[in-house]
């Protein structure tokens, strides 16, 4: 039987700096305007809603940030995560390719997003914060931040997309297990979420709704602040230590990756894994080809505008410019919960505008199965988003394989299935549908795009 | 903040060797009685039912029983599995206690059963094995067995326990996801399962009874073995890679317990961690108090006879000297349904007997408020079995404090809790309670042990 190889990182090689694509791009990323002003924000605008210590990651251009020690003290319960090669799944698939998998199912919560609640909740605690509101749609964000907030002693709050938060009551059990409490949204708690149930009593909620109401809570009162669990850079930024840990394995293994492929929604889990090695690459090293695969009923990399948009449907957020569906877009049902958002990370988006990676939409049924071909070789239940990038490596070392050649590919396994078990039960009783998004609908999201959207 | 401090062991420290205690003991176990002639039973009694590698190992003196390479190899997706010190929680307890716990969740399964899972896999593919028919109460051996037969392409049947199989389709989707075969006990296809469906349409099942079928399935054809998921000794003697691991582990933190506390259902997890500590007091090292928690609902240790039994209900099995509730006994409903067992591993009864073991009864709602302040403060979810495990330890610690005395405590957390949500909500809505289990039963199912039983 064909092995699988664990490439583990000794402690003290768990990276010190988490890395700022932005020190090595050729362009800067296009500023965040004021909605009001359309001017350029800065950083006292973002002041009722996060930390400055945040505030300064999200506009910073140092190439490296200090990953402050008692970051890295949590961090060590689960990191470095392990870098596997996938020998059983290349011996299944019968490739040429090398296959390695970088597995962020280990942390407590069971995904990446414990990397960046983790930092958040310590920056909050230290600028004297007591609350934090947030937003979640499948509830992995939501879990991550409560599991944080629990270790800091910050209160969590969570809206919760009301059509989760009846489907997936597990999710908020674990979020009440940490700690946090998780409200239904929209709710009445808020001026958003109460004027959206003036219209329609039951709105089964969006993330979009959701994000105006953490913000709206946030902004309201001194010790509250809100957090977002992807978009943002400084999110992105501290979900680099996936990949700075990925090159170090690959070192280990002697290899480097020719593709890189991890699934998008917001683009955090994605940027992790793909700035580090995008990053060698602009600096004179190795190129690499990278590849974000988003769901096709949410594409908004393949099919969205790049223009400036709201992040929420409240218009709350600042404006910023990113490959968008619309901030009113609704996706069908689908099952990767987790990339469901209307909105792609502005950094992400700017990397793809230059040119540096590559994007490609699927269905969902053809990523089940290739989840599930995945554990039945590899062991582990990849959660649905993840199945995306397990759909899209798979593909890849097929190609290898119809054109000879073997080449390396690394992907973000960011998160086990255990909380999706509904998802694959469907799936395995043939309920899944390949839904796609409504032309109409889309084309009506495009169009109430602010006016300065091409700017 | 205090900080949880990981012990991880380089892989090359892996166990490669399995511990047997029986090598150690002052005296041997009683014999296993063939039902029919109440003689001992020999290797050829059990070929129907297990390879002759698993066999050897049940009746073997050796210490050391050698990992094979190929369970090594896939032992190392996980293992060695990490040992932390929970100083988050010795703050929270504000206690001198010195706590360490040993993390089983990180398997693809999540928790301690692939331990046993995948070596039994492993030598039933080496015997030409083609199929293993098994039993499964909460799913976590169903599911664990299933990934093992996935990897060594083995066909897994599993018989669930009817009303586990309804209330919990997601561990059954698990088992799915890897390819396995699930059906609810009683069920319609064995003779064991029809004649207790012609009694009542309706029975909601038990262990006893999934037992039953899976053995009939397995006797029926050469090509089909049985698998158990504890109890048995070479079951106990592969989770020893647990105290191995643990023993170098401490070696590595300079400490060594004056305590080790495990839950026991069946007893494999607490073997596996106890064992090999109890190994080094008999060979004149220290010693070390070791204490079994077990549910108040279903008290085998504390509450059960020492007497010989059968392990399935329809008296399949042979006769096993083990602390029995009897082998019709029904629990009542409690929520760790891995503890929900009527028999004792024998060899832990045996320790018991001799003295070496400690043994304690929890209720329930007390082991999950001792869970839910552990994921607060350590983040990680423990399974509603581990739970009883966090309370034992927990009340060592307040018992330290008391007394003003610093002791380590090690325990065996041996499975998270993120397919046992539907536990948590039930306790979060205040809708459990501390059930105890009906005296008239208990003395009915004891006034039915076989004549044989004090022998």
């Amino acid at each position: 039987m064909s092995e699988t190889v664990k490439y583990l990182l000794d402690e003290s090689r768990m990276p010190k700096h988490w890395y700022n694509l932005v020190a090595d791009l050729p362009q800067p990323p296009p500023p965040v305007l004021h909605p009001g002003t359309l001017q350029p924000i800065g950083p006292d605008d973002l002041a009722p809603l996060f930390p400055m210590s945040l505030i300064m990651q999200e506009v910073s251009t140092e190439r490296e940030i200090e990953i402050p020690e008692p970051v890295r003290s949590i961090y060590r319960q689960w990191r470095p995560s392990p870098l596997y090669r996938a020998r059983r799944l290349e011996k299944a698939l019968d490739t040429p390719a090398r296959i390695y998998y970088k597995y962020e199912g280990v942390s407590p919560a069971g995904s990446h997003k414990p990397n960046t609640a983790v930092p958040q909740a310590f920056y909050n605690k230290e600028a004297g914060v007591k609350r934090i509101a947030t937003e979640t749609g499948a509830g992995q964000w939501g879990s991550s931040l409560a599991f944080a907030g629990a270790l800091f002693d910050i209160e969590v709050e969570v809206f919760m997309v009301r059509v989760s938060y009846q489907q997936k009551p597990y999710r908020r059990a674990l979020m009440e297990s940490w700690g946090a409490t998780c409200t239904p949204s929209p709710s009445e708690r808020t001026a958003a979420g109460r004027s959206i149930l003036a219209k329609r009593a039951d709105h089964p909620g969006s993330l979009g709704i959701a994000i105006s109401e953490a913000v709206e809570i946030a902004a309201q009162r001194e010790d509250t602040k809100y957090a977002l669990g992807s978009v943002l850079n400084h999110v992105l930024l501290h979900q680099t230590v996936v990949g700075l840990e990925a090159l170090a394995q690959l070192e280990m293994a002697d290899d480097y990756p020719d593709v890189v492929v991890g699934c998008t929604g917001g683009g955090s889990n994605f940027a992790g894994i793909a700035f580090p090695f995008l990053g060698e690459q602009l600096r004179g090293g190795r190129p690499v080809r990278v590849v974000a695969i988003e769901p096709a009923a949410c594409p908004s990399l393949t099919r969205g505008r790049y223009a400036y948009d709201f992040g929420d449907t409240a218009h709350l957020t600042p404006l910023t410019k990113m490959h968008t569906l619309g901030s009113t877009f609704t996706p069908p049902g689908f099952h990767a919960g987790g990339l469901r958002y209307h909105g792609m990370a502005p950094l992400v988006s700017h990397v793809s505008q230059l040119g540096l990676i590559e994007a490609r939409a699927y269905h969902q049924i053809g990523c089940f199965e290739a989840g599930v071909q995945f554990a039945r070789v590899e062991g582990i239940l990849p959660a649905p988003e993840a199945n995306h990038a397990v759909r899209g490596a798979i593909d890849e070392a097929l190609r290898c394989k119809q054109e000879g050649v073997s080449r390396a590919i690394l992907l973000n396994l960011c998160g086990h299935g255990h909380f999706d078990m509904q998802a694959y039960m469907d799936y395995f009783a043939g309920k899944l549908s390949d839904q796609n998004y409504d032309e109409a609908e889309l084309a009506m999201a495009l169009s109430g795009l602010p006016s300065v959207a091409e700017a």
